[in-house]
């Protein structure tokens, strides 16, 4: 079982993890350009949420290239389960912040044009597009080690 | 392994669904008892998925009550995945519900005192609340029946 794709160690997880890293940089840029998202709650939230995410997986996506090109893949139970719970911890907050900003980006479009000019409100928009794919590949990376964690 | 508690079938299934039922009732009747909710997606997000997450626990509660009552558990291992499965989609969605209208009310709040009444958001407050609640015990459903899945 230890080349299930998508598992930690493997080429397919590396891929994943770097996904991650890239969608929730974006969403972090394109909610940081301007320094207007203070205001908003949802916002602060999908940026402290990001920031968690990135760092997360900038190192396991360090982990997965060390197994994939060294050839030494973990095996620890323990290590894998705090990794499980972890993804899933993130990708329930990556999925709440999403939500939140995209109901609040709704929000101020149909509000009032004052408070969102068009090239912000399409800004954050995508920032909520980016957390939302990086949710999903959290859960992805959480689910191929959950599926993986029995055969260890 | 039958007698896991929360698992499908037990008497702390049957309060679980019991408690997802009640909770999601309750986040519908506070979005709902004053017709405003229409102006907003969020809003209607968490009306449309508390309209499906209600039947799917009403359902479910039954199917607890009879194999409590009658001492004859539900053993297939398909029905229990479609369950699991389903109860994974609804806990996502009543996250996504949650936090959307939680973020959307308290821009309400920030906004501008004209868009919410402090009578009509605390109303909101509730409701967002309360699909919070509805979305932990779906979780914890699903993740019992899911711990269950491979004793069957």
């Amino acid at each position: 079982m230890d080349e299930l794709p998508g598992a930690l160690g493997t080429s397919a997880s590396l891929s994943l993890r770097m996904g991650q890293t890239i969608f929730s940089s974006a969403a972090l840029l394109f909610m940081c350009l301007d320094v207007e998202f203070y205001s908003y709650t949802a916002f602060c939230f999908l940026v402290t949420v990001m920031g968690l995410v990135i760092p997360w997986s900038l190192t396991l996506s360090l982990v997965d290239a060390y197994s994939v090109f060294v050839k030494c893949p973990l095996r620890q139970p323990g290590i894998m389960l705090v990794i499980i719970i972890g993804d899933w911890v993130l990708s329930f907050l990556s999925l709440a912040a999403a939500c939140s900003t995209a109901g609040v980006t709704d929000l101020l479009l149909n509000i009032n044009r004052y408070h969102c000019p068009a090239r912000l409100c399409s800004r954050y928009q995508l920032s909520a597009a980016m957390a939302f794919l990086s949710w999903f590949l959290s859960l992805a990376s959480s689910l191929f080690n959950l599926w993986r964690l029995p055969s260890l």
